[in-house]
Protein backbone atom coordinates (compact mmCIF):
# COMPACT_ATOMS: atom_id res chain seq x y z
CA UNK A 1 0.00 0.00 0.00
CA UNK A 2 1.24 3.23 -1.21
CA UNK A 3 1.46 6.37 1.73
CA UNK A 4 2.26 10.22 0.93
CA UNK A 5 2.77 12.76 3.33
CA UNK A 6 2.83 16.22 2.07
CA UNK A 7 5.33 18.53 4.04
CA UNK A 8 4.63 22.25 3.35
CA UNK A 9 5.79 25.59 5.18
CA UNK A 10 3.69 27.19 7.61
CA UNK A 11 2.31 30.26 6.57
CA UNK A 12 4.71 33.37 7.70
CA UNK A 13 7.90 31.01 7.21
CA UNK A 14 10.12 32.92 4.59
CA UNK A 15 10.48 30.56 1.38
CA UNK A 16 13.62 31.60 -0.52
CA UNK A 17 13.09 28.38 -2.61
CA UNK A 18 10.06 29.19 -3.42
CA UNK A 19 11.17 33.22 -3.99
CA UNK A 20 13.52 31.50 -6.32
CA UNK A 21 10.98 29.51 -8.29
CA UNK A 22 8.78 32.82 -8.54
CA UNK A 23 11.34 35.26 -9.59
CA UNK A 24 11.94 32.21 -12.41
CA UNK A 25 8.68 31.98 -13.24
CA UNK A 26 8.24 35.90 -14.11
CA UNK A 27 11.81 35.47 -15.81
CA UNK A 28 10.04 33.08 -18.18
CA UNK A 29 7.69 35.80 -18.82
CA UNK A 30 4.91 33.49 -17.26
CA UNK A 31 2.38 36.26 -15.78
CA UNK A 32 -0.65 35.71 -13.19
CA UNK A 33 1.36 34.06 -10.74
CA UNK A 34 1.38 36.05 -7.24
CA UNK A 35 2.97 33.32 -5.14
CA UNK A 36 4.94 30.10 -4.83
CA UNK A 37 5.98 28.12 -1.83
CA UNK A 38 8.34 24.37 -2.13
CA UNK A 39 7.51 21.71 0.06
CA UNK A 40 8.23 18.13 0.00
CA UNK A 41 5.95 15.10 -1.15
CA UNK A 42 7.38 11.51 0.44
CA UNK A 43 5.91 8.64 -0.53
CA UNK A 44 6.11 5.37 1.55
CA UNK A 45 5.23 1.84 0.34
CA UNK A 46 4.09 0.31 3.62
CA UNK A 47 2.71 -3.13 4.51
CA UNK A 48 -1.23 -2.91 5.57
CA UNK A 49 -0.31 -3.37 8.88
CA UNK A 50 1.13 0.03 9.84
CA UNK A 51 -1.31 2.08 11.46
CA UNK A 52 -2.12 5.39 11.21
CA UNK A 53 -0.59 5.93 14.64
CA UNK A 54 2.83 5.20 13.24
CA UNK A 55 2.32 6.98 10.33
CA UNK A 56 1.94 10.11 12.52
CA UNK A 57 4.66 9.26 14.77
CA UNK A 58 7.01 8.82 11.01
CA UNK A 59 5.66 12.45 9.91
CA UNK A 60 6.77 14.15 13.23
CA UNK A 61 9.89 12.54 14.69
CA UNK A 62 11.38 12.55 11.08
CA UNK A 63 9.74 13.72 7.96
CA UNK A 64 8.38 17.13 9.10
CA UNK A 65 9.80 19.72 11.23
CA UNK A 66 6.48 21.05 13.12
CA UNK A 67 8.31 24.11 14.34
CA UNK A 68 7.74 25.70 10.59
CA UNK A 69 6.20 22.80 8.79
CA UNK A 70 2.91 21.08 8.26
CA UNK A 71 2.08 17.82 6.84
CA UNK A 72 -0.80 15.67 5.78
CA UNK A 73 -1.14 12.03 5.36
CA UNK A 74 -2.78 10.47 2.55
CA UNK A 75 -3.45 6.60 1.99
CA UNK A 76 -3.52 5.90 -1.86
CA UNK B 1 -6.75 30.36 -6.77
CA UNK B 2 -4.59 27.54 -5.25
CA UNK B 3 -2.29 24.76 -8.25
CA UNK B 4 -0.17 22.40 -6.70
CA UNK B 5 2.60 20.79 -9.07
CA UNK B 6 3.46 17.02 -7.37
CA UNK B 7 6.90 16.59 -8.53
CA UNK B 8 8.42 12.69 -8.15
CA UNK B 9 11.45 11.26 -9.30
CA UNK B 10 10.68 8.00 -12.35
CA UNK B 11 10.68 4.55 -11.37
CA UNK B 12 14.19 3.31 -11.81
CA UNK B 13 16.08 6.12 -10.89
CA UNK B 14 18.53 6.25 -7.42
CA UNK B 15 16.82 8.16 -5.00
CA UNK B 16 19.44 8.59 -2.03
CA UNK B 17 17.09 10.68 -0.34
CA UNK B 18 14.75 8.15 0.00
CA UNK B 19 16.83 6.12 0.85
CA UNK B 20 18.33 7.97 3.76
CA UNK B 21 14.66 8.46 5.12
CA UNK B 22 14.15 5.08 4.86
CA UNK B 23 17.49 4.17 6.65
CA UNK B 24 16.25 6.87 9.29
CA UNK B 25 12.99 5.19 9.72
CA UNK B 26 13.90 1.76 10.43
CA UNK B 27 16.69 3.23 12.78
CA UNK B 28 13.29 5.13 15.07
CA UNK B 29 12.14 1.18 15.07
CA UNK B 30 9.14 1.11 12.98
CA UNK B 31 8.98 -1.88 10.22
CA UNK B 32 6.50 -2.43 7.62
CA UNK B 33 7.69 0.10 5.38
CA UNK B 34 9.40 -1.30 2.03
CA UNK B 35 10.35 1.93 0.40
CA UNK B 36 10.70 5.06 0.83
CA UNK B 37 11.27 7.71 -2.65
CA UNK B 38 11.85 11.88 -1.68
CA UNK B 39 9.72 14.19 -3.94
CA UNK B 40 8.80 17.89 -4.40
CA UNK B 41 5.60 19.65 -3.68
CA UNK B 42 5.37 23.41 -5.19
CA UNK B 43 2.52 25.45 -4.48
CA UNK B 44 1.54 27.88 -6.47
CA UNK B 45 -0.87 30.84 -5.98
CA UNK B 46 -1.83 32.20 -9.58
CA UNK B 47 -5.09 34.15 -11.04
CA UNK B 48 -8.12 32.46 -12.82
CA UNK B 49 -6.57 33.69 -16.02
CA UNK B 50 -3.02 31.64 -16.13
CA UNK B 51 -4.12 28.68 -18.45
CA UNK B 52 -3.73 25.16 -18.19
CA UNK B 53 -1.30 24.78 -20.93
CA UNK B 54 0.57 28.11 -19.29
CA UNK B 55 0.99 25.30 -16.01
CA UNK B 56 2.12 22.30 -18.19
CA UNK B 57 4.87 24.56 -19.44
CA UNK B 58 5.95 26.31 -16.09
CA UNK B 59 6.10 22.36 -14.85
CA UNK B 60 8.26 21.07 -18.07
CA UNK B 61 10.76 23.98 -18.17
CA UNK B 62 11.28 24.88 -15.01
CA UNK B 63 9.73 22.68 -12.08
CA UNK B 64 10.17 19.23 -13.08
CA UNK B 65 13.64 17.76 -14.70
CA UNK B 66 11.37 15.87 -17.40
CA UNK B 67 14.52 13.01 -17.75
CA UNK B 68 14.39 11.87 -14.37
CA UNK B 69 11.20 13.07 -12.92
CA UNK B 70 7.14 12.98 -13.53
CA UNK B 71 5.03 15.98 -12.10
CA UNK B 72 0.99 16.35 -11.89
CA UNK B 73 -0.55 19.50 -11.35
CA UNK B 74 -3.78 19.92 -9.36
CA UNK B 75 -5.86 22.64 -9.64
CA UNK B 76 -7.33 23.18 -5.55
Amino acid sequence: MKVRVYVSLKNGVLDPQGRAIHHAIEGLGFSGVSDVRAGRLIELEVDETVSDAALEEMAQKLLANLVIENYRIERV
